[in-house]
């Protein structure tokens, strides 16, 4: 049997992951509305980026994806708990995202914070289950102290406060990255991390994949900007220029269009570099790599 | 050296679940807004009784408190993001909370629900970062397992879902149990069973433990009820009758004042049976299960 395409490789872990995110919300006993709520996030699609970050490295390392999925579902649960909060009246006030309407759009606000913070909940319990016979309880534990510290006050909820307290202002480059860094780029890095703690990664191949992650981090944050200025509403789902609506400082407003997109190259160059060091298997994540690089949605 | 009082014991791990409260924040490098709408909420006082719980279990074992007092860090922050939250305007809309005004009225909505989000989320990394030689990573799994079970979509955020849907209608005895079992009494009850859990409680221990929990958690949601009927409004810190005035059912309307008086002194009944039946030093535990059926706010 041939190794698969990368296309195939990402597909075949879409579904996997949308029917382990499915499985974790039957398991549970909850009132139908908050389930209804929990669920209508987390199958909105998307690109499932995350997870499959998560499985191209366990793929680097030759390990089998079932070791993975749990986590893949609590990473998840994470990142959709976090734009569901975000696109609160109070935060981003939203309408829609990925082109359908917002949860608090359809289930209300009460409920929307509410599925939230279940979900957050939920991705703990899902990881403190995890059963896998290569995976020790040491294994689990620095997983979800790493997880905590990716989503919490120091990683995505402190960048988001950031975020928040640098509306309608310039920033300057220092202080996007430290903004950027926390909002997306740790739950990203995360992603990464974790296929290597359950990998048994040796310490060198840790810190090469953790630099990695860092720096394709911060190059989906670039496109990201990048795409609001040069994206067509109907591939992005959502306005385009809202970045320069709502007065937000961006890598084209600080460092030019033309600037933005060499960092954006610099930072997919010197992924690539940590990633050639570690000595995996790493045509999966070299190829997300050029996802991230080119992406248009 | 004598035995402490109960009132000496309490006020001493008051104190220490406060400092540690406070420690563990400073340990955070994270946005100093963020920061300040965590601690504001964190420091607003309150009676402990959930760190109470769990140390007077400890002690029942004749454990000593540092053992407990990351898990009851931990708890207290999990109690203090749900109240965050539980008075945002999209749900109870709350302007007063233990006589001060809540946190979204300081802090703004954004950053009020963000407080909770990295109070909840930094409560695991507390759990996962426990380094008491008395407790094994084993443990520590069980411990965060049982806290998001607690707290999560089957427990606290599913009973406050259920509340909400429960407003101005009249519930039956069991419809209210549904909620406040889940609501208040989940976390509760993890306060007792973290003490056995730490305190390598034998299984028919660690059961007594967890249904003189789950009576102990009724009878605190019955005395509340009870409360904002009898009680004052200097006592309680908020506007008395207020239940009454939301159309929320009670005890008292489901079962009269009388009716709701005689259900609260079977549960502390059924609490103390189970109690007994653990052959631990209960006295603390006992003085607890008094305190909930006479306290005053």
């Amino acid at each position: 049997m041939g190794r698969m395409t990368f296309q195939e490789f990402s597909m075949k872990n879409k579904i996997k992951v949308e029917f382990a995110l499915s499985q974790a919300l039957k398991e549970l006993s909850s009132p139908n509305d908050l389930l209804a709520a929990m669920n209508y996030s987390l199958q909105a699609g998307g690109k499932r980026l995350r997870p499959l970050l998560l499985f191209a490295t366990l793929k680097g390392f030759n390990k089998e994806m079932e070791l993975g999925l749990p986590v893949a579902t609590a990473i998840e649960m994470i990142h959709t708990y976090s734009l569901i909060h975000d696109d609160l009246p109070s935060m981003d006030n939203d309408d829609l995202r990925r082109g359908k309407p917002t949860n608090h759009k359809v289930y209300g606000e009460a409920l929307a914070i509410l599925a939230g913070d279940a979900l957050l909940t939920y991705s703990f319990q899902v990881m403190a289950e995890m059963q896998h016979s290569a995976i020790t309880d040491e294994m689990k534990i620095r997983l979800i102290r790493e997880l905590a510290i990716a989503s919490g006050p120091e990683g995505m909820v402190g960048g988001q406060v950031a975020d928040m307290q640098g509306e309608n202002q310039e920033l300057r480059l220092e202080e996007m990255e430290y903004i950027h860094t926390r909002k997306t780029g740790k739950l990203l890095s995360f992603s990464v991390v974790a296929g290597a703690i359950l990998s048994n990664a040796t310490p060198e191949q840790y810190l090469n994949l953790k630099k990695f992650s860092e720096h394709l981090g911060l190059a989906f944050q670039i496109r990201d900007d990048i795409l609001d200025i040069e994206g067509t509403e109907a591939e992005i789902g959502k306005p385009v220029g809202s970045d320069q609506g709502n007065m937000k400082s961006t890598y084209p407003s600080v460092l030019t269009l033309d600037g933005a997109k060499q960092k954006l190259s610099e930072h997919i160059h010197f992924a690539k570099q940590h990633l050639y060091d570690c000595q995996i298997m790493h045509d999966y994540l070299e190829e997300i790599c050029e996802l991230i690089a080119t992406r248009t949605h």
